[in-house]
């Protein structure tokens, strides 16, 4: 499989080469040891050039390999080049720095010219911002789609040196140098432009987890593994630690590929070993829960918040939602409960109750309550389906006339304006948005709670939202990317996405935003809302956004939650929602961020106002809701 | 004088009311007594609402006197409208919280409707965020040009009671809340809104100057001094301290304009005598130096630095750049030393020299030259005048007729290309930039070295380059609405500007940043340069650029210098440069700042780019010099 494809159920492996003598017999040896990919210097080690006294264009003789030793579609699938190891962008001396920029610039050229799909730049200290702008000026002038690989080592070499001499305790963590923080200056002087990837360099003994999961929200393209990482299982094959393998599988979820370097160290099973035992972990990962099999390709991808009240559902999007294994089984749950607890067991053949669905779309909730019904032998003696959306409608009409009959009435309206014949006893409802109250439930739920008895029951009853600090270049540059014409940049940073978390890490846990219950007695209804929630960093990271969730109480100790300690098993019908900011901000260990919402609401509109308040200041998002609102 | 007008020589004043039974009468006295405009409260403080049960348009009786009372004229010059000071967009009580934001919302609506120039917010305390948002919900919808005085005291009210109680010795210093973190706080939330303005009060005892200094970067409209402040002098009359009085000579610069608050305590004289003394402050401000001068009109007006490659200049260019009054007498004298250097007294009747003006104009150097060598009593045997604009040369071919003769000859040719008859011993050029370089003085000298004379002079024989961090919001913003069409907004901020510096302050002292000398004999010519410039921050303070200045050796121990602390005095033919940076940087007290800067050199153009590692890393400016460019 060529460098760049996506997975399809097999591990791209590439394997690495300090030099190529001849590069036709290496790619046979490479295919036929089962790799996919080589990586190999751009220009050949002989031709080390010293630039003293101007580029090596005005030398005699050629500066590397000719491109006629293959195919263009070889080159373009199957070599990843590798900028020389002598270039020193960051040495202190003028002239070597100087000699290394216009050696860098030729091989970066000639990568170019050859079409090679990726190009691998090697970190070895934190001075890395003349090579991020040397790079950044090869990125802004050529618009060919070639990606850059930022070799970037998990421990610095001298970090590993320390540990080995000093042992079983290592370096203290205070001391060690944070290789991430590298990459972050790395990627920031470029701008965070998407033709910047990491590889990964695995080392022998892991850091802590927290350090580890940081990586997880970096855009990873490739993980080097050194063959000096192997250990060497009882029938000799070379295998990894249960560390390494651990981390392993958590890298292939980001659809990783990977390189083997070093020198073989099980001559006797062939390189070919290496490559099938990293096969083999890819092939034995842990199984995906449901939920994230669902979430199958829908990773990071960013999607508008639905405005129910303003547009009306599509069929596609009901049937999607109706599959929910979990979500209506709790609904049962609750109405069950809710029935009981409203009619005793003695009067269970006397008494009845009037049950409203409000927002019934195709009819799942009118499902859960007749079943909830039968279950609990007690009698809806009416069940009002109340939708808004006409299209639907047709659905229930439907329904009813095949399966339900008198005891459901179809209404065609929206129930803040339906005159209701009766109070009902029950007010069941499935409003709920990612962030709890971004579909407008309170509103609406205000809105239907004239026509429930006072002592009735909504289901749900109350719902709490939460958010998180959260870091992911790669949702940072998805919103980038979202923008609209003539509308102004940050428009995009000033509205919450709907998004399957994947490529990201949360930096702290959740803290609670806002809550809502009903049936809501108080004599004037205020749904506007503000929360400041205070966060502790415990690591150097970025902060990208806020990650929002929410959990609901249905009835009793009946709940459905999307906060990730919480998760209601399996069920899938909510993704979390995002509120990005523009500017991202880098956030130092120790420090305390705070966070500022606010839920707005006028006459025609409600909207949510953010910012950042420490360790620094930002501007607010969304003043006015001049980018983003949800219609009443 | 009316609020907001721009001064003509008078000082603008104004009187504080708390509360003002009848306006018509309020006005009459304030005007009798030499005031400009009067602050008053928006709404009459009887009607301090409580709007628990909605905004008090539900309720009966107007909410303040009609907009009938005056004219609109009046309402628009004469008042500045004050928020109740009973509003407490900062509560952690939600229900005063949410009453202040509808009172808040409803006065500034009012002061709108009434078309005030101005309206006055206090700040009281740290908690801002609030009292920004709901500011600035107001900016984002309404389009009126009023503008918003937010009230800052120069120390908080805790503050100044504590150095009451504790007399002498005041709080210490680590323990003082600075309030310019309120103001930096509720600007940074509103994104530097060019309608918000700093309206601040004096206090007592002023705090050190680098807190006042600080203050001066800011965009202050109005400074707030209360009767308590006045002392009294021998003959009764109100004055202030010493310290106050060179405090508002600072900002009278900024074209601030007064209000005096607080009661009468000078009875007997009236509040006329503070007026007037407060006007004869104004009046007899220290006189400003001959660079003011020349510069006013000019504060803070970004101008894209020249090209002279590339645009041949305008007469009127020439005009004013010639009037300097020190440069070239400085040349004159630089040119003097070297001839007597090169000619010793027993050759002067024997031997002559040959010197060439490249770059010259229409002739204030090759009149320098010949001054010079009058003054010296040396020989010019032939002075070449090149010039590469065919319009400047029409000028020196009629001097050349009228005065000077056969001694000079005009050639009209880029002294790049120019074929010279003979070498020179002597090669005078005033190429520089405000950052020295940055008119490609260096390239042009290399070109024109050629016809030097191996032992021949440069004047300039060397010129250095120096960078400071800067900050100011009004650069920022100048910056910022020089938008182009078409163009995205971070290429207004990766090109340097060319402006006099005026509300501003420098974060630390410069520093050297390139160096060139002239003639420069090494064998490859290499003008790319890098510079790397760590700072220390002595206050928390906001970066929003780089200041460069240059200082040039003409020859010997004759100097040019634009760098604040070496000045040559009364010079005026540069102002200094600009590097702006896209998203301001707050900086904390401690912190170190650490710039890179790269002039970078290709075949056709030579450019900067720039941008901060320390405290934390921000993106790349100008990479590739995609925004600007000099040609060569």
């Amino acid at each position: 499989m060529p460098v760049l494809s996506r997975m399809t159920g097999r591990l791209s492996c590439g394997r690495d080469y300090h030099c190529c003598p001849d590069i036709n017999t290496t790619l046979d040896n490479v295919c036929k040891s089962g790799f996919d990919f080589v990586c190999l210097p751009i220009v050949n080690p002989r031709y080390k050039r010293e630039f003293i006294y101007g580029p090596a264009k005005d030398r005699p003789g050629a500066m590397t390999r000719s491109d006629l030793v293959l195919t263009g579609q070889d080159w373009n699938t199957l070599i990843v080049g590798k900028v020389s190891p002598w270039i020193q962008l960051d040495s202190e001396v003028g002239t070597i720095r100087k000699n290394s920029e216009l050696a860098f610039k030729q091989e970066l050229a000639y990568a170019s010219h050859l079409g090679l799909p990726a190009i691998l730049i090697s970190l070895r200290n934190k001075n890395v911002s003349n090579v991020a702008r040397c790079l950044n000026q090869q990125l802004i002038s050529s618009y060919f789609q070639q990606q850059y690989w930022i070799h970037v080592p998990l421990m610095s070499a001298k970090d590993q040196v320390d540990n080995l001499i000093e042992g079983e305790e290592g370096t203290p963590e205070e001391q060690i140098e944070d290789t991430w923080e590298w990459w972050h200056t790395f990627r920031t002087v470029c701008d965070g432009n998407k033709r910047i990837k990491v590889a990964l360099e695995l080392c022998a003994d892991l850091p802590p987890d927290h350090i580890l999961d940081r990586w997880l929200a970096e855009p990873i393209k490739c993980v080097h593994i050194s063959t000096s990482l192997f250990m060497t299982n009882k029938k000799g094959y070379p295998v990894l630690s249960r560390a390494h393998q651990l981390f392993l599988y958590k890298l292939f979820r980001l659809d990783v590929q990977l390189v083997l370097t070093g020198v073989e160290r099980h001559q006797d099973k062939g390189v070919h070993a290496y490559q099938q035992y990293l096969d083999h972990l890819f092939q034995t990962q842990p199984p995906t829960d449901p939920v994230t099999q669902f979430a199958k390709g829908y990773e990071d991808y960013l999607q508008c918040p639905l405005q129910p009240l303003m547009d009306n559902l599509e069929s596609q999007t009901y049937e999607i939602f109706e599959k929910d294994p979990v979500k209506y089984s709790q609904y049962q749950k609750a109405i069950y409960c809710a029935l009981l607890d409203r009619i005793p067991p003695e009067e269970k053949e006397t008494k009845s109750v009037v049950l409203m669905v409000v927002g019934a779309g195709r009819g799942p909730l009118v499902r859960a309550a007749l079943a909830a019904a039968y279950q609990a032998e007690r009698k809806i003696r009416k069940l009002y389906a109340v939708e808004k959306n006409p299209n639907a409608v047709v659905t229930l009409e439907n329904m009813k006339d095949e399966m339900w009959g008198d005891q459901v009435d179809v209404i065609s309206c929206d129930m803040r304006q339906w005159q209701a014949p009766e109070k009902a006893d029950i007010l069941v409802s499935e409003l709920l948005g990612s962030f709890g109250d971004n579909e407008l439930s309170p509103e609406c739920l205000d809105g239907a709670q004239r026509f429930l008895q006072d002592d009735g029951i909504s289901i749900p009853c109350e719902y709490q939202s939460y958010l998180a600090p959260l870091q992911s270049e790669k949702l940072h540059n998805e919103v980038k990317s979202c923008k609209e014409k003539d509308k102004p940049l940050e428009y995009n940073f000033e509205m919450p996405y709907v998004v399957r978390l994947h490529n990201c890490q949360l930096i702290a846990e959740p803290k609670p935003a806002f809550h809502f219950h009903h049936p809501n007695r108080e004599k004037v209804i205020d749904n506007s809302r503000y929360a400041t929630l205070e966060f502790a960093v415990e690591e150097n990271s970025v902060l990208h956004g806020l990650a929002g969730y929410f959990d609901t109480r249905l009835y009793g100790d009946v709940m459905l939650s999307i906060l990730p300690s919480t998760h209601s098993t399996g069920m899938f019908s909510w993704f979390p929602i995002l509120f990005p900011i523009k500017v991202p901000q880098y956030l130092k260990k120790g420090e305390k961020l705070s966070v500022e919402i606010w839920r707005c609401v006028s006459a025609k509109n409600v909207w949510y106002e953010w910012l950042v308040t420490k360790p620094r200041v930002i501007p607010i998002h969304n003043p006015s809701g001049r980018s983003y609102t949800i219609g009443l």
